[in-house]
């Protein structure tokens, strides 16, 4: 691990680990909650989630490198963390209301790691690795406005007000 | 587990828990950056680190509990996937930029906790919580701004441009 590109590799894999993590808990969480609004919400993340490793599996080849994960404990102690409340909850609002707090530390991880796997494929001037990894922070980030705006009781509002996903 | 208050207390003490161990990180993280700007930052947000632990320890006494941390694997995650990246780099820069990317992974799951946190207590009703949370929750978001301009090489910019601390 000694230079720009090996860091750039090292945090690709725990990236891809954890999308494909998130990949097989968000029809687990779909299955779970008892708002229809929430569970299609992660039905659509559930296909942006596969569109994101295909995005890793382009960066990865653009890099010479095949897709390979890394475990990532940050991500498996998020679900994991989730996982424990989610199942110990009996009133429906309340388990959304746990499974909606696990969703969006899932995905600021996910932004977290993205915005750094951008800043440094910008430093290694690699521009189409950093076009790949811009769509997916977008999409990242309206999931975790989608998900506040439905913690803030917004399936109660107009459907007008929903965000809308970016074109 | 079986109410929002139930909830909002498992997770005050793994917010808890996780500032906890950050305080214990930071200086780590300080002594290893070759950035004098990046030491001074994380000094700096220790000392808010340990603002961010007392008003966790008031809002415990507002809803009558005793301030109590619960393992949070989430944020151990973070430190050790950290940790173990820092510790096999040699190039100060390379190691900075890893140390940064551990950083502004912890700040975001700080950020996405005390959102959840910050909502519940709206929804409980508990204003002066909501205030203690707000604080915290907007000097996270500034740590994580900072950190992203010393990210993009704020350190050789005008000291003018760099992002000030809200009053």
């Amino acid at each position: 691990m000694q230079s720009m590109d090996d860091l750039f590799y090292a945090l690709l894999e725990d990236v891809y680990f954890a999308e494909t993590e998130l990949l097989k808990t968000l029809p687990e969480l779909a299955r779970k909650t008892a708002n229809r609004t929430l569970r299609q919400a992660f039905a659509d993340h559930r296909d942006d989630t596969e569109e994101h490793l295909k995005r890793l599996e382009k960066v990865f080849l653009s890099i010479g490198q095949k897709p390979r994960g890394r475990t990532c404990n940050a991500m498996l102690g998020i679900i994991a963390e989730g996982q424990q409340v989610i199942d110990k909850v009996e009133d429906d609002a309340v388990r959304d209301a746990a499974i909606l707090a696990a969703a969006q530390a899932a995905e600021h991880y996910e932004i977290a790691r993205y915005e750094t796997l951008r800043a440094w494929a910008e430093l290694l001037g690699q521009d189409e690795v950093v076009e790949l990894l811009s769509e997916t922070l977008e999409e990242e980030k309206h999931a975790d406005e989608l998900l506040s705006w439905i913690a803030e009781g917004g399936v109660n509002e107009s459907a007008s007000e929903r965000p809308q996903v970016a074109e």
